[in-house]
Protein backbone atom coordinates (compact mmCIF):
# COMPACT_ATOMS: atom_id res chain seq x y z
CA UNK A 1 0.00 0.00 0.00
CA UNK A 2 1.43 3.39 -0.67
CA UNK A 3 0.40 7.12 0.07
CA UNK A 4 -1.33 7.30 -3.21
CA UNK A 5 -3.50 4.36 -3.30
CA UNK A 6 -4.25 4.74 0.26
CA UNK A 7 -5.33 7.89 -0.46
CA UNK A 8 -7.32 6.92 -4.34
CA UNK A 9 -8.72 4.06 -2.44
CA UNK A 10 -10.22 6.70 0.36
CA UNK A 11 -11.88 8.96 -2.29
CA UNK A 12 -14.30 6.12 -3.61
CA UNK A 13 -14.83 4.95 -0.52
CA UNK A 14 -15.17 7.53 2.24
CA UNK A 15 -16.77 5.35 4.69
CA UNK A 16 -15.16 2.41 4.13
CA UNK A 17 -11.39 3.84 4.34
CA UNK A 18 -12.45 5.95 7.18
CA UNK A 19 -12.19 3.27 10.00
CA UNK A 20 -11.16 0.10 10.17
CA UNK A 21 -12.20 -0.51 13.40
CA UNK A 22 -16.18 -0.57 13.77
CA UNK A 23 -18.23 -0.40 16.73
CA UNK A 24 -19.17 -4.18 17.01
CA UNK A 25 -15.18 -4.84 16.79
CA UNK A 26 -14.99 -2.49 20.14
CA UNK A 27 -18.25 -3.88 22.02
CA UNK A 28 -16.86 -7.56 21.25
CA UNK A 29 -12.85 -6.56 22.88
CA UNK A 30 -15.12 -4.57 25.55
CA UNK A 31 -17.70 -7.88 26.37
CA UNK A 32 -20.92 -5.71 26.12
CA UNK A 33 -23.02 -3.52 23.54
CA UNK A 34 -22.27 0.54 23.58
CA UNK A 35 -25.82 2.57 23.84
CA UNK A 36 -26.85 5.67 25.13
CA UNK A 37 -28.39 6.11 29.05
CA UNK A 38 -30.27 9.52 29.13
CA UNK A 39 -31.81 10.69 32.48
CA UNK A 40 -34.15 13.32 32.20
CA UNK A 41 -36.24 14.87 34.32
CA UNK A 42 -36.63 18.09 36.69
CA UNK A 43 -33.89 20.43 38.61
CA UNK A 44 -33.69 18.41 41.54
CA UNK A 45 -34.99 15.23 40.63
CA UNK A 46 -32.12 13.60 41.24
CA UNK A 47 -30.97 12.55 37.53
CA UNK A 48 -27.37 13.64 38.49
CA UNK A 49 -27.36 11.46 41.82
CA UNK A 50 -28.60 8.48 39.92
CA UNK A 51 -26.23 9.00 37.22
CA UNK A 52 -23.21 9.11 39.25
CA UNK A 53 -24.33 5.52 41.12
CA UNK A 54 -24.86 3.88 37.67
CA UNK A 55 -21.85 4.74 36.27
CA UNK A 56 -20.01 3.73 39.34
CA UNK A 57 -22.23 0.30 39.28
CA UNK A 58 -21.31 -0.38 35.61
CA UNK A 59 -17.45 0.42 36.20
CA UNK A 60 -17.45 -1.83 39.22
CA UNK A 61 -18.48 -4.57 36.43
CA UNK A 62 -15.69 -3.38 33.95
CA UNK A 63 -18.42 -2.19 31.52
CA UNK A 64 -16.77 1.03 29.95
CA UNK A 65 -18.61 4.03 30.34
CA UNK A 66 -18.63 7.40 31.46
CA UNK A 67 -21.01 10.55 32.78
CA UNK A 68 -21.20 13.38 30.69
CA UNK A 69 -23.29 15.49 33.40
CA UNK A 70 -24.77 18.56 31.24
CA UNK A 71 -23.64 21.47 34.14
CA UNK A 72 -20.28 19.95 33.66
CA UNK A 73 -20.25 19.98 29.70
CA UNK A 74 -21.47 24.06 30.00
CA UNK A 75 -18.13 24.36 31.83
CA UNK A 76 -16.23 23.19 28.82
CA UNK A 77 -17.57 22.16 25.04
CA UNK A 78 -21.04 24.05 25.77
CA UNK A 79 -19.76 26.93 27.98
CA UNK A 80 -20.71 29.43 24.64
CA UNK A 81 -23.84 28.82 25.35
CA UNK A 82 -26.55 30.47 27.69
CA UNK A 83 -30.41 29.23 28.08
CA UNK A 84 -32.21 30.34 25.43
CA UNK A 85 -34.66 28.41 23.51
CA UNK A 86 -32.18 27.90 20.63
CA UNK A 87 -28.98 27.43 23.51
CA UNK A 88 -30.96 24.83 25.00
CA UNK A 89 -31.34 22.96 22.25
CA UNK A 90 -28.09 23.37 20.59
CA UNK A 91 -26.89 22.33 24.21
CA UNK A 92 -28.63 18.71 23.54
CA UNK A 93 -27.65 18.68 19.97
CA UNK A 94 -23.98 18.99 21.19
CA UNK A 95 -24.57 16.53 23.98
CA UNK A 96 -26.14 13.64 21.49
CA UNK A 97 -23.59 14.28 19.10
CA UNK A 98 -20.77 13.45 21.67
CA UNK A 99 -22.87 10.52 23.33
CA UNK A 100 -22.97 9.22 19.29
CA UNK A 101 -19.45 9.20 18.96
CA UNK A 102 -19.12 7.42 22.16
CA UNK A 103 -21.57 4.90 21.47
CA UNK A 104 -19.37 4.57 18.31
CA UNK A 105 -16.38 4.24 20.55
CA UNK A 106 -17.88 1.21 22.43
CA UNK A 107 -18.51 3.30 25.40
CA UNK A 108 -22.13 3.47 27.13
CA UNK A 109 -22.46 7.11 27.54
CA UNK A 110 -24.79 8.28 30.75
CA UNK A 111 -26.52 11.40 30.02
CA UNK A 112 -27.87 13.58 32.74
CA UNK A 113 -30.14 16.48 31.56
CA UNK A 114 -32.89 18.32 32.38
CA UNK A 115 -33.56 18.12 28.30
CA UNK A 116 -37.05 19.43 29.00
CA UNK A 117 -38.49 19.27 25.31
CA UNK A 118 -40.02 15.85 23.76
CA UNK A 119 -38.17 17.00 20.43
CA UNK A 120 -34.63 17.68 21.32
CA UNK A 121 -34.95 14.15 22.98
CA UNK A 122 -36.46 12.48 19.85
CA UNK A 123 -33.57 14.47 18.42
CA UNK A 124 -31.11 12.48 20.10
CA UNK A 125 -32.91 9.08 19.68
CA UNK A 126 -32.85 9.43 15.98
CA UNK A 127 -28.87 9.99 16.14
CA UNK A 128 -28.11 6.12 16.92
CA UNK A 129 -29.39 2.82 16.10
CA UNK A 130 -32.65 1.71 17.24
CA UNK A 131 -32.65 0.20 20.97
CA UNK A 132 -29.37 2.12 21.60
CA UNK A 133 -31.06 5.19 23.25
CA UNK A 134 -32.43 4.78 27.16
CA UNK A 135 -34.44 6.94 27.59
CA UNK A 136 -34.65 7.16 31.92
CA UNK A 137 -37.37 9.81 33.08
CA UNK A 138 -36.27 10.63 36.79
CA UNK A 139 -40.01 11.45 38.09
CA UNK A 140 -40.33 13.62 41.22
CA UNK A 141 -43.14 16.25 41.62
CA UNK A 142 -42.13 19.63 41.66
CA UNK A 143 -43.10 20.39 45.47
CA UNK A 144 -40.73 17.60 46.46
CA UNK A 145 -38.23 19.19 43.95
CA UNK A 146 -38.18 22.48 45.12
CA UNK A 147 -38.10 20.93 48.78
CA UNK A 148 -34.63 19.73 48.28
CA UNK A 149 -33.56 22.19 45.82
CA UNK A 150 -30.40 21.02 46.14
CA UNK A 151 -28.16 23.94 44.07
CA UNK A 152 -30.73 26.64 45.41
CA UNK A 153 -31.95 27.57 41.83
CA UNK A 154 -35.58 27.05 42.70
CA UNK A 155 -35.73 30.05 45.77
CA UNK A 156 -33.39 31.89 42.97
CA UNK A 157 -36.30 31.48 40.77
CA UNK A 158 -38.94 32.34 43.20
CA UNK A 159 -36.65 35.40 44.01
CA UNK A 160 -37.28 36.73 40.80
CA UNK A 161 -32.99 36.08 40.13
CA UNK A 162 -33.70 33.65 37.16
CA UNK A 163 -35.86 33.09 34.45
CA UNK A 164 -36.71 30.44 32.31
CA UNK A 165 -36.57 28.17 35.01
CA UNK A 166 -38.00 24.41 34.00
CA UNK A 167 -41.35 23.93 35.60
CA UNK A 168 -41.57 27.54 36.81
CA UNK A 169 -41.63 29.43 34.08
CA UNK A 170 -40.52 27.42 31.27
CA UNK A 171 -42.19 24.12 30.44
CA UNK A 172 -41.03 20.47 31.11
CA UNK A 173 -42.94 18.21 28.52
CA UNK A 174 -43.09 14.58 30.02
CA UNK A 175 -41.66 11.69 28.38
CA UNK A 176 -43.87 9.76 26.54
CA UNK A 177 -42.64 6.56 26.42
CA UNK A 178 -39.53 6.42 28.24
CA UNK A 179 -37.86 2.92 28.46
CA UNK A 180 -37.95 3.06 32.52
CA UNK A 181 -39.22 5.79 34.83
CA UNK A 182 -38.17 6.15 38.78
CA UNK A 183 -40.03 7.91 41.16
CA UNK A 184 -37.44 9.51 43.38
CA UNK A 185 -39.89 10.52 45.73
CA UNK A 186 -41.08 6.80 46.42
CA UNK A 187 -37.67 5.18 45.94
CA UNK A 188 -34.31 5.19 47.82
CA UNK A 189 -31.55 5.49 45.51
CA UNK A 190 -30.55 2.31 45.82
CA UNK A 191 -33.80 0.93 44.89
CA UNK A 192 -33.53 3.52 42.34
CA UNK A 193 -30.40 2.17 41.24
CA UNK A 194 -31.88 -1.23 41.12
CA UNK A 195 -34.43 -0.65 38.82
CA UNK A 196 -32.30 0.71 36.19
CA UNK A 197 -29.70 -2.26 36.66
CA UNK A 198 -32.19 -4.76 36.22
CA UNK A 199 -33.72 -3.31 33.40
CA UNK A 200 -30.27 -3.12 31.37
CA UNK A 201 -29.65 -6.76 32.36
CA UNK A 202 -33.53 -8.31 31.56
CA UNK A 203 -33.16 -6.91 28.16
CA UNK A 204 -29.52 -8.12 27.49
CA UNK A 205 -28.13 -4.22 27.32
CA UNK A 206 -25.49 -5.69 29.98
CA UNK A 207 -24.41 -9.31 30.90
CA UNK A 208 -26.30 -10.90 33.28
CA UNK A 209 -24.53 -11.11 36.31
CA UNK A 210 -27.71 -12.45 38.11
CA UNK A 211 -30.18 -11.25 41.01
CA UNK A 212 -27.60 -11.99 43.63
CA UNK A 213 -25.27 -9.45 42.34
CA UNK A 214 -27.68 -6.33 41.60
CA UNK A 215 -29.35 -7.31 44.74
CA UNK A 216 -25.93 -7.36 46.99
CA UNK A 217 -23.63 -4.61 48.64
CA UNK A 218 -23.67 -1.47 46.37
CA UNK A 219 -21.29 1.55 46.46
CA UNK A 220 -24.13 3.67 47.51
CA UNK A 221 -25.99 1.77 50.44
CA UNK B 1 -27.91 7.68 52.19
CA UNK B 2 -30.53 9.89 51.10
CA UNK B 3 -31.52 11.90 48.30
CA UNK B 4 -31.62 14.76 50.66
CA UNK B 5 -28.08 13.68 51.61
CA UNK B 6 -26.78 13.07 48.84
CA UNK B 7 -28.09 16.49 47.15
CA UNK B 8 -26.69 18.23 49.92
CA UNK B 9 -23.02 16.65 49.89
CA UNK B 10 -23.28 17.55 46.14
CA UNK B 11 -23.68 21.50 46.98
CA UNK B 12 -20.89 21.63 49.09
CA UNK B 13 -17.91 19.26 46.91
CA UNK B 14 -19.59 19.53 43.23
CA UNK B 15 -16.44 18.22 41.99
CA UNK B 16 -16.01 15.25 44.43
CA UNK B 17 -19.47 14.51 44.27
CA UNK B 18 -19.80 14.59 40.37
CA UNK B 19 -17.71 11.70 39.21
CA UNK B 20 -17.08 8.34 41.50
CA UNK B 21 -14.82 6.96 38.52
CA UNK B 22 -11.80 8.65 38.30
CA UNK B 23 -9.31 9.10 34.77
CA UNK B 24 -6.78 7.02 37.02
CA UNK B 25 -9.59 4.30 37.93
CA UNK B 26 -9.94 4.11 34.24
CA UNK B 27 -6.71 3.80 32.85
CA UNK B 28 -6.17 0.84 35.59
CA UNK B 29 -8.73 -1.15 34.18
CA UNK B 30 -7.77 -1.08 30.73
CA UNK B 31 -4.08 -1.04 31.29
CA UNK B 32 -2.97 1.88 29.79
CA UNK B 33 -2.87 5.90 29.99
CA UNK B 34 -5.23 8.28 28.01
CA UNK B 35 -3.81 11.00 26.44
CA UNK B 36 -4.11 12.99 23.01
CA UNK B 37 -2.73 11.79 19.86
CA UNK B 38 -3.41 15.39 17.62
CA UNK B 39 -2.11 15.05 13.56
CA UNK B 40 -1.75 18.13 12.30
CA UNK B 41 -0.41 19.02 8.65
CA UNK B 42 -1.40 20.17 5.21
CA UNK B 43 -4.82 18.10 3.18
CA UNK B 44 -3.36 15.76 1.70
CA UNK B 45 -0.13 14.91 3.29
CA UNK B 46 -1.55 11.71 5.20
CA UNK B 47 -3.30 12.40 8.30
CA UNK B 48 -6.12 10.76 8.23
CA UNK B 49 -4.30 7.77 6.51
CA UNK B 50 -2.18 7.67 9.42
CA UNK B 51 -4.77 8.37 12.23
CA UNK B 52 -6.55 5.12 10.53
CA UNK B 53 -3.53 2.75 10.82
CA UNK B 54 -2.50 4.20 14.70
CA UNK B 55 -6.16 3.14 15.36
CA UNK B 56 -6.22 -0.20 13.87
CA UNK B 57 -3.18 -1.33 15.49
CA UNK B 58 -3.30 0.28 19.13
CA UNK B 59 -7.00 -1.76 19.20
CA UNK B 60 -5.00 -4.65 17.52
CA UNK B 61 -2.85 -4.55 20.79
CA UNK B 62 -6.31 -3.88 23.21
CA UNK B 63 -5.87 -0.43 23.18
CA UNK B 64 -9.11 1.96 24.10
CA UNK B 65 -8.76 4.24 21.19
CA UNK B 66 -11.02 6.71 18.88
CA UNK B 67 -10.69 8.41 15.65
CA UNK B 68 -12.05 11.73 15.66
CA UNK B 69 -11.33 12.43 12.28
CA UNK B 70 -12.34 16.35 11.48
CA UNK B 71 -14.08 16.04 8.62
CA UNK B 72 -16.15 13.27 9.59
CA UNK B 73 -17.18 15.97 12.90
CA UNK B 74 -18.15 18.10 10.26
CA UNK B 75 -21.05 15.94 9.60
CA UNK B 76 -22.09 15.78 13.18
CA UNK B 77 -21.20 18.08 16.63
CA UNK B 78 -19.60 20.79 13.77
CA UNK B 79 -22.26 20.54 11.21
CA UNK B 80 -22.95 24.38 11.72
CA UNK B 81 -19.72 25.56 11.51
CA UNK B 82 -17.54 26.80 8.04
CA UNK B 83 -14.34 27.82 6.94
CA UNK B 84 -14.24 31.57 8.44
CA UNK B 85 -11.31 32.10 11.07
CA UNK B 86 -13.75 32.32 13.14
CA UNK B 87 -15.38 28.91 12.63
CA UNK B 88 -12.02 27.22 12.20
CA UNK B 89 -11.33 28.06 15.92
CA UNK B 90 -14.41 26.78 17.27
CA UNK B 91 -14.06 23.40 14.83
CA UNK B 92 -11.07 23.41 16.81
CA UNK B 93 -12.01 24.08 20.43
CA UNK B 94 -14.98 21.42 20.12
CA UNK B 95 -12.74 18.91 18.86
CA UNK B 96 -10.42 19.80 21.75
CA UNK B 97 -12.84 19.81 24.37
CA UNK B 98 -14.06 15.87 23.04
CA UNK B 99 -10.85 14.60 23.17
CA UNK B 100 -10.18 15.87 26.52
CA UNK B 101 -13.47 14.02 27.65
CA UNK B 102 -12.30 11.16 25.97
CA UNK B 103 -8.89 11.18 27.83
CA UNK B 104 -11.03 11.60 31.12
CA UNK B 105 -12.76 8.17 29.90
CA UNK B 106 -10.17 6.57 29.73
CA UNK B 107 -9.94 6.20 25.84
CA UNK B 108 -6.93 7.46 23.51
CA UNK B 109 -8.66 10.10 20.95
CA UNK B 110 -7.26 10.12 17.61
CA UNK B 111 -7.15 13.42 15.91
CA UNK B 112 -6.95 14.03 12.34
CA UNK B 113 -7.49 18.02 11.51
CA UNK B 114 -5.57 20.31 9.72
CA UNK B 115 -5.57 22.97 12.11
CA UNK B 116 -3.34 25.10 10.76
CA UNK B 117 -3.16 27.62 13.54
CA UNK B 118 -0.28 27.04 16.42
CA UNK B 119 -2.33 28.66 18.91
CA UNK B 120 -5.30 26.40 18.67
CA UNK B 121 -3.67 23.74 18.81
CA UNK B 122 -1.98 25.36 21.95
CA UNK B 123 -5.38 25.71 23.18
CA UNK B 124 -6.39 22.43 23.38
CA UNK B 125 -3.01 21.23 24.62
CA UNK B 126 -3.65 23.38 27.81
CA UNK B 127 -6.90 21.33 27.89
CA UNK B 128 -4.90 18.38 29.39
CA UNK B 129 -2.38 17.45 31.63
CA UNK B 130 1.29 18.41 30.86
CA UNK B 131 2.06 14.94 28.84
CA UNK B 132 -0.95 13.79 27.97
CA UNK B 133 -1.05 16.14 24.13
CA UNK B 134 1.05 14.53 21.42
CA UNK B 135 1.47 16.59 18.60
CA UNK B 136 2.60 14.86 15.50
CA UNK B 137 3.67 16.83 12.96
CA UNK B 138 2.56 15.28 9.34
CA UNK B 139 5.34 16.84 7.27
CA UNK B 140 4.93 16.64 3.41
CA UNK B 141 5.81 19.23 1.04
CA UNK B 142 2.77 20.96 -0.54
CA UNK B 143 4.07 20.14 -4.27
CA UNK B 144 3.56 16.57 -3.08
CA UNK B 145 0.17 17.19 -1.34
CA UNK B 146 -1.17 18.60 -4.45
CA UNK B 147 0.47 16.12 -7.02
CA UNK B 148 -1.67 13.50 -4.76
CA UNK B 149 -4.81 15.83 -4.20
CA UNK B 150 -6.86 12.96 -2.89
CA UNK B 151 -9.89 14.91 -2.67
CA UNK B 152 -8.91 17.12 -5.57
CA UNK B 153 -9.31 19.72 -3.24
CA UNK B 154 -6.06 21.51 -4.23
CA UNK B 155 -7.63 21.87 -8.42
CA UNK B 156 -10.78 23.47 -7.15
CA UNK B 157 -8.57 25.96 -5.15
CA UNK B 158 -6.34 26.94 -8.43
CA UNK B 159 -9.90 26.73 -10.53
CA UNK B 160 -10.98 29.44 -8.01
CA UNK B 161 -13.90 27.23 -6.18
CA UNK B 162 -12.68 27.58 -2.86
CA UNK B 163 -11.02 30.02 -0.75
CA UNK B 164 -9.18 29.93 2.24
CA UNK B 165 -7.47 26.47 1.82
CA UNK B 166 -4.53 26.32 3.47
CA UNK B 167 -1.30 26.10 2.09
CA UNK B 168 -2.77 28.15 -0.86
CA UNK B 169 -4.70 31.17 -0.03
CA UNK B 170 -4.56 30.72 4.10
CA UNK B 171 -1.73 30.13 5.92
CA UNK B 172 -0.60 26.84 7.44
CA UNK B 173 1.58 27.50 11.15
CA UNK B 174 4.33 24.36 11.03
CA UNK B 175 4.94 23.10 14.40
CA UNK B 176 7.50 24.82 16.80
CA UNK B 177 8.32 21.75 18.92
CA UNK B 178 5.90 18.53 18.34
CA UNK B 179 6.41 15.45 20.04
CA UNK B 180 6.77 13.62 16.22
CA UNK B 181 7.53 14.15 13.07
CA UNK B 182 6.80 12.01 10.04
CA UNK B 183 7.87 12.65 6.69
CA UNK B 184 5.49 11.21 4.31
CA UNK B 185 7.26 11.98 1.40
CA UNK B 186 10.17 10.08 2.88
CA UNK B 187 8.66 7.31 4.46
CA UNK B 188 6.05 4.39 3.50
CA UNK B 189 2.94 4.31 5.38
CA UNK B 190 3.99 0.89 7.23
CA UNK B 191 7.56 3.14 8.57
CA UNK B 192 5.48 6.32 9.37
CA UNK B 193 2.98 4.11 11.77
CA UNK B 194 6.10 2.58 13.41
CA UNK B 195 7.50 5.64 14.14
CA UNK B 196 5.28 6.54 16.12
CA UNK B 197 4.12 3.33 17.68
CA UNK B 198 8.28 3.17 18.73
CA UNK B 199 7.49 6.56 20.28
CA UNK B 200 4.80 5.63 22.18
CA UNK B 201 6.36 2.43 23.19
CA UNK B 202 9.37 4.06 24.22
CA UNK B 203 7.75 6.81 26.41
CA UNK B 204 5.68 4.72 28.35
CA UNK B 205 2.79 6.32 26.62
CA UNK B 206 1.52 2.25 25.67
CA UNK B 207 2.78 -1.31 27.00
CA UNK B 208 6.02 -2.09 25.67
CA UNK B 209 5.29 -5.56 23.39
CA UNK B 210 8.60 -5.04 22.25
CA UNK B 211 10.12 -4.51 18.85
CA UNK B 212 9.14 -7.82 17.28
CA UNK B 213 5.75 -6.98 17.84
CA UNK B 214 6.44 -3.51 16.14
CA UNK B 215 8.47 -4.90 13.78
CA UNK B 216 6.08 -7.85 12.63
CA UNK B 217 2.92 -7.57 10.64
CA UNK B 218 1.13 -4.47 10.32
CA UNK B 219 -2.68 -4.94 8.83
CA UNK B 220 -1.21 -2.03 6.41
CA UNK B 221 1.49 -4.39 4.92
Amino acid sequence: MTWEKQNKTKDVHIVWQNTKVTKEDRNQLNGHKSFILWFTGLSGAGKSTLAVEIERELFRRDIQCFLLDADNIRHGLNKDLRFSAEDRAENIRRIGEVSKLFVGAGIIPIVASISPYHADRTMVRSLVNEGDFIEIYVKCPIEECERRDPKGLYKKTRDGEIQNFTGINSPYEVPVNPEITVETNKLSIRDATITILQYLQDNDYIPNKGLVDIHGHLDCD
